[in-house]
Formats: structure tokens, C-alpha cells, sequence
């Protein structure tokens, strides 16, 4: 008997976790013989218990539909940032999750998401085979901070790089214009691991003086030589650019900026976090004394899917693609990865991990990709990210302002 | 005999800053016979007055040249917030830039700049004037605060209203994938006029809920009615994205943000302005209580020259060709300005106004262009706005990033 899809997106969203949306519902879509529907639950795991699903199958009937959900940013389905509980203390939760795929005919899920998804993904495939329902469970990566083991980097990282690069090369075209002393504080997602604000090293690629100092999550943070540093750039440059993630840490184990934190933690017990660089630029106006101003990237390095970087793109399609045709050959429990194959030319495989293996642990810089004195990154680095961020696709556009698909929501009765 | 003209640019930059430029520097090259070189004065002013003057007329070969500078953001020539002093309490500067224009044999000059800058070639040119000497001076404008009076619109004012307008469609894309009540508070650039944070109304046009609400530095802010708006559209929306002006002030005439304000005045006596979306994102949490970011567009909004708006790209060019034009016609003191012909098809003429009715004058949102309740704008705005950003003209790129043209900074001696 044809079994049902059904695909959620959770977490944060990126600028091309619809790509891998799209991959999933236009592979599935190759394969009448093998799946009947292809269904999405409204804002990740919650929308499966609470039953709130909705029809993809019917939604793109022209190729030029399934682009313009690839150009739009954010998670199209919605997300949740909904823990499940272990399966030993949240059984209702569980039992729920599996009548409902049980009364949907559901044999496929598919969770794009990050670590935390992954984690939950790799429960439910757990406790579904446990009760003798064998549903397979494939996870498909997401997340800009580019922090999943097992997977050469992760789609959305790619464009959220892209758009940092550009925006340090253009705040560094700005800040250079008056015959004055000045630095730029760039604060940059990222609370354990400093992919992203690593990326920033490739406005130096474009040719930019900037960023002369970049600081990460992975090296301990001292403020006596960050000042030193900072100082030293002064030195030889009218403008300095810093670029510094949201999570470095003293030595310690304390947020840099945590005297200004309110101390809230999410639904996954993370610190809330803002603010190291507005506490840096008053640090260096205090210490220092020159012009200072800090810029917080925000939302836009995973919302900004105009600068969505093609190769991303096309990755996170694939992904989506990979992962149908995964559950197709029987597998589960399992996550799409990336092996990079080589550089020059830039190719990689895709490849399958267990989702145990991925859940929950973070994938942070090697230390020899940072620069002995923990203040820039090394070439390495550089290679790693450069093919990440290439080709331009921009997005359909009308009025003069991208277009962005929009999904039709009516939940399906059953 | 063949005089020499000389280029300067002044005040923020903006995205199209060197569309201008280029105008200048290709229209004068179209006129051998009547204009000998053409420089370029650093940093505005100050180049002048400390002879800091490269060559222009030898750095573009190719018309790829000018075309990459015209998608390079910020000032190519650097820039200055230096104010001149009247003439009677600054004979000794005044003196000094007739003397490098005599030197330098110079006939012509254009100051692309804001209101300040305006302020600035008026008296220069008054003073040679008085002093015997005929200097031809034209001001290009260039604000993206779009705040200078007597012309429809400002160069650089379309671009960072479609960057604003852009980033708006994104932030309330990634706002609304969570099955929660949650505000975005966008703060945007202006500080006396509200044009760059009534532009985040055309995101609507692209189809989206966001901006709900827009408050205006032109409307006296109370907090009490603020809070009331923001309640009445959670009851409506899960998400809620409000746009709101640096500038915005209460009934008293104090900034809204102002007790967490530094009081730092800027060379002009300007109050220098951040914080106001901080502080009403704290406000929201503080007395609603729901889930509340606060986003700061910061200098992305006169850099992002990726997102240029291939119309403000154009009319900057032609702005600072038809500068070109007006003082070989006999012009002096004189702006160009934008005279809008007709809005479909938009048309636009360029004119010339007196440099000393521009100066110091700022031209504000009318009251009637923002809806009564004074939290939004009329459909009368959105047509003003909608022509003035259209067109994509895609920066050259190499190696994913954009690619900034770099002016040879060499400094001539006489």
C-alpha cells in the first residue's frame, strides 16, 4: 500500500531552507508509484500534534511556482522551537505523534531543521519502531550557523555568509570616508561556533582593508589585548572593521557582554544573547577614545534571501531531493550530509549520517584555522568558505521588490 | 583660456554617491575644448583647503570603469562633516580656498552633498564672487534622507528605500514562522524627516502584512497611544512589525529614546541619535509582555549597494551630468534638482534651483501624506514612493562578492 509523505521545517529559518522544502515536495512528486500525498505540518513537530497539516502536492503547478518558493526566505511552513521531552516522560506526546501518522498514512517524515530537530527526528523514528510502526525519518540539515557534525557545512550557511561578506565590504566602503581615526564593531550571529562571523574574512577577498581583527566564540576573549589589538590596527589604519560573534566568551566561561544580559534562555535553555557589540564600542570610547560604532547584523544573515548565494541554493534542493530518494531505497534515521569531494574544481557528494550521531552536538572551528594570536583566521579558512558563497541568482522581482511565494494554509480535514 | 573643474563629495554617503560622480566626470570630459582637467578634492572641503587634489580624468579607460564606480556605495573621494564658518568669522578659510582655486586654475566646481554641503558652495561662491574672482559653483545633491527642499526627491534617497523596503519583506518573512504573538520594532535612519522610514511601506506592495505601523519624526509621539496600537494589532496579527524613525519625539518636542541617549552633538550641532527601537522594544515587554526584537538598519541603508535602485542609479548619473552641463551654460549658485513630470509613466525633468533657498532648509513628509491617526501613510505616499525604486541593475561581481571600483588617491602638486 502507497504510504504518505509529510515534511516540517523547524528552528531558525535561512534564506534557502525553502530550497530544500522544494526538493523534498518535487522529488516526492517524481514518485506516484511510491508515495500517495505529500502533506506539511504548520510549524515544525507542534504541527503534527496538533494535527495542523496542510496539502503540498497541489500547490506548484508550473516550475516557475516551486523557483519563487526557493527565493523566498524563511520557513514557508513556519517553524517551532518546541522541545520534545524524553520519551520516557513525554509518552502522551509520542502516542500522539504516532496515531497521527498512523490515521495520515504517513510512512515518510522528513525534518528540516538543526541540531535540536535532529534530535527530536531521531526520537520519534525511535519510539515509532519501538511500537512496531515503521515509519522512516530522514533529517535534512538547516541552520546559518553552519555548527552540524558529520556534514561538510550546512545549507543556509552559504547565503548568511554571502550576505555578511558583502555587508562588511560595504559598512567598510562606508566607515572609510572621513579623515579620522574610527572603528566599526560588526556583532554577528553565532553562540558557539564563529562560522558565521568567520565568513567575514571574505570582504578581504573582494579586496577591502576589512575586517583587520575578527573574534570567535572557539578562542577565549581578553579585553586588555582585544584593546591592544584594536590599538595596533589604529596604528595603521584610518578605519578599523571588527568583526566579532555574539557568543565569545571570557576565559572564564562569561559572555563578553553578559553584565548587560538579562539572563532569559529559550524554550532549549540557551542563553538569550545581545549586545557584545554595543559593549565593545563603549569600551573602546571609553578606552580608546575614538569616533566608534557598532552594527548588529540581525535577522537579515538568515532572512536576506536577495543575496541567497546560488550554490546554496542549489545545494539545499538537493538536500531536499537526497532525502526522498533516501527514504525511497529504505533508509531512516538518517541525516543528508556533504562530503566535500575537492576544491578546485568544487564538488561534493552527498552522503547519509545517522541522526544520532548529529543530534546535539555542535561542530565548532579547529583551532588551526584561527590565527595563533586568536584575533583573525587563517587561509585555510578561506578556502574552506570561499566556494560556499558563489553565484548570484537573484530573485524574481516585481515593483521593484523580490517576489516571495506564498503558501496556501487551509488546514486539511482528515 | 581653458579652465579647470574640481569634484568634492560631502556628508553621508549613499548608495548612488558615485553615479554622481561619474556624471560629473564624464560630462566634463565630453568638453575638451571648454574644460581643461578635471580633479578631485579629498574629503570634501578640507581636500580643498589643505590641497589634497588627485586627477580624474586619467583613471577611466573603459566605460566598464565608470560603470564599475557608479556600483561602488559610499564617497570614492572620501568625505567631510566639516562646516565652514560665516565668512566674517572666517576670512583665513575662505581666503585659503580662492587661493587654491586661483592656483589650481579653477572655473568650476561641483559639491555633491546634503543640506549642510549646499550651505557650504553658496558661501564659497559667494565669497569669490565678492572677491573678484568668477568660480562657477553647482551643487548635485545627494541625501538618502531625502530631506532637501525645491526637488521631488533626493539622489540616493530611491536605493535606501529599497534596501529598507527589501529588508522589511525579509525581517517580517522571518518574524512570522512562529505560532506566537511577537512585535519587530524596525528603527530606520531620519532625523527630522520621516521619508527613508515611510518608504518601509512599500513592503506591502509586495504582498506583505508588515509594516502594520509607522511612526514619523513629522508626528508627535505618545506612548500611551503607541502601546494602544501595538494592542490592537496583536489582536489581529500574530506578528507585528512596526517601522519606526530615529528621530521620532514626544509632544514636547524631546526624542523618545532621549534618557538613553548620550548627548553627543555631531560638527553641526545635530543631536546624535540611536536607540529609540531598543528602547521601545524594552517599552513593548515591559507593559505587553509579549515576544519583542528590536532591529536597527543601521548604515546598511546608505552602503547596500547591491540593492540599488537602477532608477536612483540613472537620475544620480544625469544629476551630476547635467551639473556639468548648467555651469558651461553660464550657471553658478545654482542646484540640480528633479521636477516630477508625471507619475505614470514616471517622468522626471532636471532643473536648477538657487543653492541659497536649498541651504539649510529641510523638506518634511506634508501632513497630509500620513494617515490621520499619525501610525501610517497614505496611498498619496506609496505613489510618490513606487518609481522611485524600481529597476534591478545588478553590481558586477567576482568571486560571489560585488566588485568596488578603487580610486587612485595619489595626490598631484602644482
Amino acid at each position: 500500500m502507497k504510504k504518505n509523505l509529510i515534511v516540517a521545517q523547524s528552528g531558525g529559518p535561512t534564506a534557502v531552507i525553502n530550497s530544500s522544502l522544494r526538493g523534498v515536495i518535487q522529488e516526492a512528486m517524481r514518485h506516484p508509484d511510491e508515495i500517495g500525498s505529500v502533506y506539511g505540518a504548520l510549524n515544525g513537530i507542534q504541527g503534527i500534534l496538533e494535527e495542523r497539516i496542510i496539502r503540498l502536492d497541489n500547490q506548484f503547478p508550473t516550475a516557475e511556482a516551486f523557483d519563487l518558493l526557493a527565493h523566498t526566505p524563511s520557513s514557508a511552513l513556519g517553524s517551532c522551537r518546541y522541545k520534545m521531552p524524553t520519551p520516557e516522560k513525554g509518552d502522551g506526546q509520542y502516542a500522539k505523534v504516532l496515531e497521527v501518522f498512523r490515521k495520515w498514512n504517513i510512512g515518510y517524515f522528513a525534518y528540516i531543521g538543526g541540531n535540536d530537530s535532529m534530535d527530536t527526528a531521531n526520537k520519534i523514528a525511535e519510539y515509532c519502531h519501538q511500537h512496531g510502526q515503521e515509519i522512516r525519518v530522514i533529517g535534512v540539515p538547516k541552520t546559518i550557523d553552519n555548527d552540524l557534525p558529520l556534514t561538510d557545512h550546512c545549507p543556509g550557511f552559504g547565503s548568511a555568509a554571502k550576505y555578511i561578506a558583502t555587508s562588511l565590504l560595504e559598512i567598510a566602503a562606508d566607515a572609510d570616508v572621513y579623515p579620522v581615526k574610527s572603528v566599526v564593531v560588526a556583532e554577528i550571529m553565532g553562540r558557539n561556533a564563529g562560522w558565521l562571523t568567520a565568513a567575514a574574512c571574505l570582504a578581504r577577498e573582494a579586496g577591502s582593508y576589512a575586517p583587520q581583527l575578527i573574534y570567535l566564540p572557539e578562542v577565549a576573549f581578553d579585553t586588555d589585548q582585544f584593546l591592544e589589538d584594536v590599538r595596533a590596527q589604529l596604528e595603521q589604519y584610518d578605519s578599523v572593521v571588527i568583526a566579532v560573534s555574539e557568543g565569545v566568551r571570557l576565559a572564564d566561561g562569561s559572555y563578553v557582554a553578559e553584565s548587560m544580559q538579562s539572563g532569559q534562555v529559550d524554550a532549549f535553555g540557551h542563553k538569550y544573547l545581545a549586545g557584545v557589540g554595543k559593549y565593545l564600542e563603549q569600551l573602546i570610547a571609553a578606552r580608546i577614545g575614538c569616533k566608534v560604532r557598532s552594527v548588529e547584523l540581525s535577522v537579515m544573515q538568515r532572512a536576506a534571501a536577495h543575496l541567497q548565494s546560488a550554490t546554496d541554493r542549489q545545494e539545499a534542493a538537493r538536500a531536499g531531493e537526497e532525502a526522498v530518494k533516501a527514504l525511497l531505497a529504505g533508509h531512516s534515521r538518517m541525516m543528508v550530509a556533504y562530503h566535500r569531494v575537492s576544491n578546485t574544481p568544487y564538488l561534493i557528494d552527498f552522503i547519509l549520517v545517522p541522526l544520532r550521531e548529529v543530534a546535539n552536538v555542535e561542530h565548532k572551528i579547529p583551532r588551526e584555522w584561527i590565527s595563533p594570536a586568536g584575533n583573525h583566521v587563517t587561509a585555510e579558512m578561506v578556502r574552506y568558505l570561499l566556494p560556499l558563497i558563489q553565484g548570484e541568482d537573484f530573485c524574481p522581482t516585481q515593483n521593484g521588490l523580490p517576489r516571495h511565494f506564498c503558501l496556501d494554509k487551509s488546514v486539511v480535514r482528515q
